[in-house]
């Protein structure tokens, strides 16, 4: 299975007056690790919507939230696929600082065309996602 | 159980080139719709949080997105306390357009002090989440 | 000349560790007051984006921060026409809570089309702009 | 004068329905930058509000767009102190991708203690800013 590893700093911008990261936010970098995550097994995902059209809408999200964030810190994301069928795809998360586990999480997509109706994934695209 | 009816208005802001609102405020809404729900069961969490250094850690959230949101629409939800103990607390959402569900949700918090250590809830704070 | 009243209360997403609302969030609140304006003065911006392609593209943003403003208070947010011709528009804001100024704002924009090159304002727009 | 590059990826989360970056994101760049910048010329923006607690609350930003960026580009942002004394501080940012320059902007701050009242920058802090 492969497993992608995106970095990050965190922002001021995703502090909150809590003094941590708003929780929100690790949505924010499940996306950014999604997208190295399809670079890393050989697309584009920009590519995928602008050319061909096919868009991942997001289904069902969730996180669990260990440790809070804080500003500066370096969080690494691993991302590895959970799930994929022509028609959806689900993405396993761990978010980590230094050795503290920080976050994890789990986004389930859809195939959708531009206007967002379901699709089943070209085939071109399938063993990106490890469909055969 | 008490249900708290809050509405807003999607902001441009909120949107995302799929033209449709980005999956991660829907959990920026569900922090709106809880602080209304905290006003209405009769307490401010903006005091708790100044007065009483007691703060709600989120520690698990959950949204499924049904139908997507767009721009200027008036989303209205509906916020339920789920569960609650003198440590803990579980919010449920359910987020509409007119009568189309767009996606229901939950959050899970803990109490903590200043310090995000986890705390007991304040007794005077009790009645107000339904704990006796 | 016309000046709308908008009305909206700081969100938690919009603190920072500063314990203060994050800056960039002003330029949220200006877009809110704007779309606000823009039906105060008979039109929607919505319908304008999608129905006639065309949208306001901001080339110029400014913002004064004079008093910091805080979770949960109520933003109450002046906007005026500061200026349109036929290929631009600039708006003028003004951030109040109770009677302090927290902030003031103006930003510019050219018309434009799908394609984001400018254009010149459809003429059922005209008037709602105060152009002759 | 010491010019700092910053590099970073559009986020999806960053894109609005017009397919382009929302232009309140630009200031939140420029933040990054200037957390970025502070690290080149010695210190930690983070350390100087944890340990001595001087924060750099903004009093001014402006920015002027010339070309919209696009999801998943590579943004550089040159950024420099255009001004500094021993309460205030501006700095300068040129955001380019590419050859293309997107957009230019400026910030100005005000040294402040955890009250967010006005403090002069401590002394050892005043050579990393170019401050005699």
């Amino acid at each position: 299975m492969v497993a992608h590893q995106t970095r990050l700093r965190v922002r001021y911008a995703e502090t909150d007056q809590m003094g941590v990261v708003y929780y929100a936010n690790y949505l924010v970098w499940m996306e950014v690790a999604r997208v190295e995550y399809c670079k890393s097994v050989g697309f584009s995902y920009q590519e995928m919507e602008r050319d061909d059209g096919v868009f991942l809408a997001v289904t069902e999200a969730h996180c669990r939230y260990l440790y809070p964030a804080r500003f500066d810190q370096e969080v690494v994301i691993h991302t590895s696929l959970a799930d994929a069928h022509p028609r959806m795809v689900r993405f396993a998360y761990e978010m980590r600082h230094e050795d503290r586990k920080l976050a994890t999480g789990e986004t389930k997509h859809v195939f959708c065309g531009r206007d967002l109706k379901p699709v089943r994934l070209p085939v071109k695209y399938r063993a990106n996602f490890g469909i055969v």
